[in-house]
């Protein structure tokens, strides 16, 4: 067997990625080409009165442009719908936009009309030939004043601007609140951002009308569920339709939205012209018209008894839906259910509300929610420890939920819609290592003692979280040996930069025992496999990765059943190794797995009942339950006493995934998760204007992290398997996301001494200006 | 239920075909598509000295030209070739061709060159650019010639033109007859003739370089053959290429042959060239490149008894493989198999020997060989009838194996290697239908002598065959009900014209309660069902057929459970009708399979271990034997005392074919079949001169029968089940043109009362001046 299971190789799919030679939703070129351009929404809130699309539709290569009333009624979206999650007494309105403004346009960029035309150039310039009649209402913005009486409403027939209500609850928080010590009561903010991947979307449709089919080029999360989605809205089979989700330059959840208009727009116009039509986003859409994260406001409590053990935590919030809500309610699920973190919480009072406002849509984008939980959470606990005089440390080492008490179920409902229970984990050993590698006790000691010494503003911080990881309902995963001796793996989700093409090789090569460069990967095209859900909470290597192994399981026992047939020996003589079948002991005796797939294969004699042709075997994993990952993450930060401007020193990883499938993965993966952590702490917000307009939808001034705000991260790792899927494997990609906010918020308290200032970093993200606001008690 | 299975309904695949919007191979438009033309050998026999390009290549327009030298070794055939039966003792040399000419030409039309150009007219054109100097030589035609030493050699490695010998044998045929009261012994030959489909072939490839994928669509019968053979030669595996055989106008036979050189160059070129490329045969070139069939030669005797009944057949024969034998030893094994007949042959000797000739490769063609051993065997009882005084359908009866001696076991090797074994059969009733309806008693005691009288020369003819069918390995079948609540259906093998848009969907409509209209059938694209065999052998409705059944059965019970779940009761209560599930008693209680599909894929919960995502099954049939369909044709026919040009004055078919899935294509079928019968019998021969050149390729030479020549066919049937298959199905596709040559022979003795000059049609095909020629002693 080739032992490459564990082992930190370099990626299969860099080669052709650094070639240039991979496949992006860009790429594809077909004959009779048109091209999309959408004239969007110039207002947050304002009735439609009328859409004159005639100079538009005259201009010369138009093919044609299309109003709502052009697209009939076609709008079927029930399928697709994340319905509401099982909690007693909750409240949701599911409020789904149609896919060009029909009433009226609930927030700037949403798409009031498309045109087709021969160039994107002239789409373009005939968005400037329409004429539109708008009356202009109040845009909803700000969360509270939203559920006010009188705030203007996003969707009048609701009445009010709740898009949900969910209140879970365990223990008795108030009677935890009565016997505590101390009771630490704080709001706390999470201001908008978006996760803007290096590649926008973009949709390429082709309908053929000989064969009944449309092909879809998507950079969608989810090619299987768009493929459903699309054969539901536009009246085709399922297996009519293939999605093809190729190479996809980042992806962090927006990518998966259900759907885009755009996603429904194109396709419908492809088929309705019968030529291919292409739409890339632009970088100025994107900022409007893909999906957004974080705007929530806490208003949260937690009670602890003199020792610094927590009692019980209340948490009310508000959420910040955006305009509609197709996606339901995983982000302030997350929100909630990741808030109780590492520790025991004995009595958990939280309810959320979700707010519809006049802002583009809210769904997950990497950390899914859970960054604010984390923020409140770790930010509690560290003003806790402050009153109570404890090591901001030690008061965590307190609370960790014991080794033993595995699996911890938690009594909340989790997104995947079952009760979150944490299936394994060890949270003291991370936090130590983390505070071993960051020389915790020599910062605090020496280091930075001696720099206030010299007026520089040096902090330390050390943050825990978890990471719920691996959810259902299930992935599936085909392997085959080929005839060349190769083997493939296709499984229904995409990649967007994780690495399948080499975690998924290193899965079934510890089966199969082949190289992993012979192992060709194939993901997110529907006609190759055509079940799967999709690449979103760090699911792919839990999910896909168990499947892939299941399967891998099954074509190993084909292998050998089919070569112990051919050397007329038992089962038990045989190695697979290098690419071949040998028999133990003699030296001669050995068929490669090509030949094996021949054999399998025959063009004479029968298949009999119960075997079926090749070397093959589709597999399906559907997890109990998500896994838990774990970790902490540790920073040393110097804040530049004038500007403000952070600089960090150090910072330190301590993970827990369970078992490793590829450590270079992993670390990109992390070192990714956090470079995106530290935008969203410091660089990154989305700033709004009175009527809802956004003020920074630029490069230019929606500030990222450059290569040289993001340091070298030094990673370790502890590693407690899931017992929920048969690698053991925890997802990762979003660990480091995750606890950036709340790590920020103390290293930056710390280096700028603020609690003996009696100030406290109560919000995200923070910039220079804003770190000199609040510092100066602003 | 929808009871739709054996019913006469019309075909699903029609109204698209009847508008013109069905995808055929020459459809296939691609951006870039370059054009190919082939140089083909002007000599049956020539060595190939020198090609020169030059000229060719700098033609403008031209993209490429290669000859052999430009190809290196990439053709590795290995994997595809039909290996040679297990016939103990036989000899069997397999020489395949390379795809262009190497060492020398071995029939005229082998292609010698390629050109690709910027369109088919350049690329024509080009071909007269290039200088080929040949050394020509003495070409093998004759058969018997060609076995004489100093004959010249084909493949001159062997030093002998034997291509192969194989010598079957059972029972003690010398002492058989040594005992009989009658022993004839005839030669019989049966010519060349070719398949003349509608749509000659054609081959379009596209590589796509960013997916490592190449698509192939060719006009085979055999795709998942042809994508497993493109990878071995092109070094791919299977799972890169994807091979669709989209509707195809015509296959009978030799559109399975493995391999035709443009069906490994047209990709091989795209690959190369980086470019799409399309070569489509034109009927000239189908006349030489594509594989003919029917030249074989017997030295035959039966030995009977006194009353009629057979003691022994002894047949040594030779059989024209044309130039190469890469198909191996499939049409002399079936003529060898099926002379046996509907007759117990008690003792059996039969050689023949395959002989390599400079023509043309012959592999099947419609009733595949068979048409030799009914045409020998029915001849030979035909003259036993007249020496021994009986009539001549009365021999028959005395010899048909009784119906209770099935499973019979005939102790000879047939084409699936398997000993060939008839599953259940009963003849009698057969031919006292075809006597029937035919009116033979009356046509011999009235309508005869009174046309006799009247100077009409009318006569009879009444022959009975098997057919053997539905052979193995296997083939596969997906069965998907489609959130839309259509029902799809998918498998390996493609259609011709068989009808299995509609046939199978009755196979699937019987289980699922679906409307016919609502099942969609997909063949012949590789990348919608991976496995499977091709469209054979009259295998479609059997294997095909028999794994869509399964697969549905599967459907069924899913939906049974899924249903049973859904609305909390047990299974039994439930009746599928219509599209639904309906709770028996419960009137508003049903659900569509649409809904149903959904509720099988959900978007949160989990699939639980040995479970899967969806209602769909896919399944494999491998039948333990093939099916023996069986028949009888009659026909009255006048012909025209000056011209001896015959005119089909009634023609009926009896047949079994086991349960009828559709007897509207089954009409279908067996019409066609008459059709190409009567081409065979009286208008279709390729002649050749000494030099081995084609002397009548064009369809103004080369006659087909119009629809003026073909007669409305009367049909019955009887039906035997086959024991082998879930259906009870057994195969039509040959049964109307298997006997059609031995029923010409008998009517047109009858009609010219040959027998009373001792004058016997001893060949196939015939002619109006052959027979003349004949029915004048010569």
């Amino acid at each position: 067997m080739t032992h490459s299971f564990g082992k930190p190789l370099t990626r299969n799919e860099d080669p052709r990625l650094l070639r240039g030679e991979a496949l992006f939703v860009d790429d594809v070129e077909l004959p009779g080409l048109l091209h999309v351009a959408f004239l969007r929404s110039p207002h947050a809130h304002a009735r439609l009165l009328s859409v004159d699309l005639g100079a538009a539709r005259a201009r010369p290569g138009v093919i044609a442009a299309y109003a709502a009333e052009d697209l009939g009624d076609y709008w079927k979206p029930g399928p697709l719908l994340v319905p509401p999650p099982p909690v007693p007494g909750m409240v949701f309105h599911q409020c789904c936009q149609v896919p060009l403004v029909k009433d009226k346009a609930r927030h700037v960029g949403e798409p009031v009309a498309m045109v087709v035309a021969e160039s994107r150039y002239i789409a373009e310039d005939a968005l400037g030939d329409i004429a539109v009649e708008w009356e202009v209402l109040d845009a909803v913005g700000d969360l509270e004043a939203a559920l006010q009486p009188g705030a203007a409403l996003v969707h009048e027939h609701l009445g009010v601007n709740v898009a949900a209500k969910v209140h879970q609850h365990r223990g008795d928080y108030a009677a935890a609140a009565k016997a505590a010590a101390l009771v630490v009561r704080r709001r706390f903010t999470y201001d908008r951002g978006a996760s803007i991947p290096m590649e926008t979307r973009g949709v390429v449709a082709q309908w053929d009308p000989r064969a009944d089919r449309l092909t879809v080029w998507d950079t969608t999360q989810a090619p299987v569920v768009i493929r459903n989605g699309l054969a539901a809205m536009l009246g085709l089979s399922e297996r009519q339709v293939r999605v093809v989700a190729p190479n996809i330059g980042g992806g962090f959840g927006p990518k998966m939205m259900m759907f885009y208009p755009e996603e429904v727009l194109v396709p419908w116009a492809a088929m309705r012209l019968g030529r291919p039509v292409k739409w890339i986003e632009d970088r100025l859409e994107h900022f409007f018209a893909t999906t957004h994260e974080r705007s929530q406001i806490h208003d949260a409590e937690i009670a602890l008894d003199a020792s610094g053990r927590i009692l019980g935590v209340k948490d009310v919030f508000l959420h910040d839906n955006g305009a509609y809500d197709p996606y339901g309610l995983t982000l302030p699920l997350n929100s909630q259910c990741t808030l109780l973190g590492c520790y025991v919480v004995p009595a958990y009072d939280s309810v959320f509300t979700a707010v519809f406002t006049n802002r583009t849509l809210v769904t997950p984008y990497r950390g899914a929610g859970r960054q604010h939980g984390v923020f409140v959470m770790e930010r509690l606990l560290d003003i806790a420890a402050r009153q109570l005089g404890i090591d901001r440390n030690e008061i965590r080492r307190r609370n960790f939920i014991p080794p033993d008490a595995f699996p911890y179920d938690q009594g909340v409902i989790y997104q995947d819609f079952s009760r979150l229970s944490y299936d394994s984990g060890n949270y003291a050993p991370i936090l130590a290592k983390a505070l071993d590698a960051i020389g915790y006790d020599r910062f605090i000691a020496e280091t930075q003692p001696r720099a206030r010494a010299e007026g520089r503003a040096l902090g330390i911080g050390v943050v825990c979280y978890v990471e719920g990881t691996g959810i259902g309902p299930y992935e599936g995963a085909k392997v085959q040996v080929q005839g060349s001796g190769k083997v493939s793996l296709a499984t229904g989700i995409g990649s967007q930069g994780q690495g399948h093409a080499t975690a998924f090789a290193q899965v079934v090569a510890e089966q199969l025992g082949v190289d992993i460069r012979d192992i060709e990967v194939t993901t997110g095209d529907t006609d190759q496999f055509y079940w799967g859900v999709g690449t979103f909470a760090s699911r792919g290597a839990v999910v896909a990765g168990s499947a892939a192994h299941e399967a891998a399981k099954v074509v190993r026992q084909k292998i050998l059943k089919t070569a112990a047939r051919h050397f007329e020996c038992a089962e038990e003589d045989l190695v697979i190794a290098d690419g071949k079948v040998h028999v133990v002991g003699v030296p001669d005796h050995s068929i490669t797995l090509g030949a094996l797939a021949g054999l399998a294969n025959p063009m004479r004699g029968a298949v009999t009942p119960g075997t079926e042709p090749g070397l093959e075997a589709t597999s399906y994993f559907g997890p109990a339950g998500g896994a838990t990952a774990s970790g902490a993450h540790a920073m040393i930060v110097e804040v530049d006493p004038l500007t403000l401007r952070p600089t960090i020193l150090d910072y330190v990883v301590v993970h827990d995934c369970g078992t490793v499938i590829n450590p270079l993965i992993l670390a990109g993966q992390i070192q990714g998760g956090v470079a995106q952590g530290i935008g969203n702490a410091f660089f990154e917000q989305l700033h709004w204007d009175e009527q809802g307009q956004l003020m920074n939808a630029s490069l230019a001034d929606y500030l990222l992290p450059t290569a040289l705000d993001v340091p070298r991260i030094r990673m370790d790792h502890t590693v407690t398997p899931s017992p929920l899927n048969p690698l053991g494997v925890k997802g990762a990609g979003e660990a480091g996301a995750i606890p950036v906010g709340a790590l920020f918020a103390q290293a930056l308290e710390d280096a700028l001494d603020l609690p003996s200032k009696e100030i406290e970093i109560l919000e995200m993200p923070l910039s220079p200006s804003r770190l000199w606001e609040i510092s100066n008690g602003g």
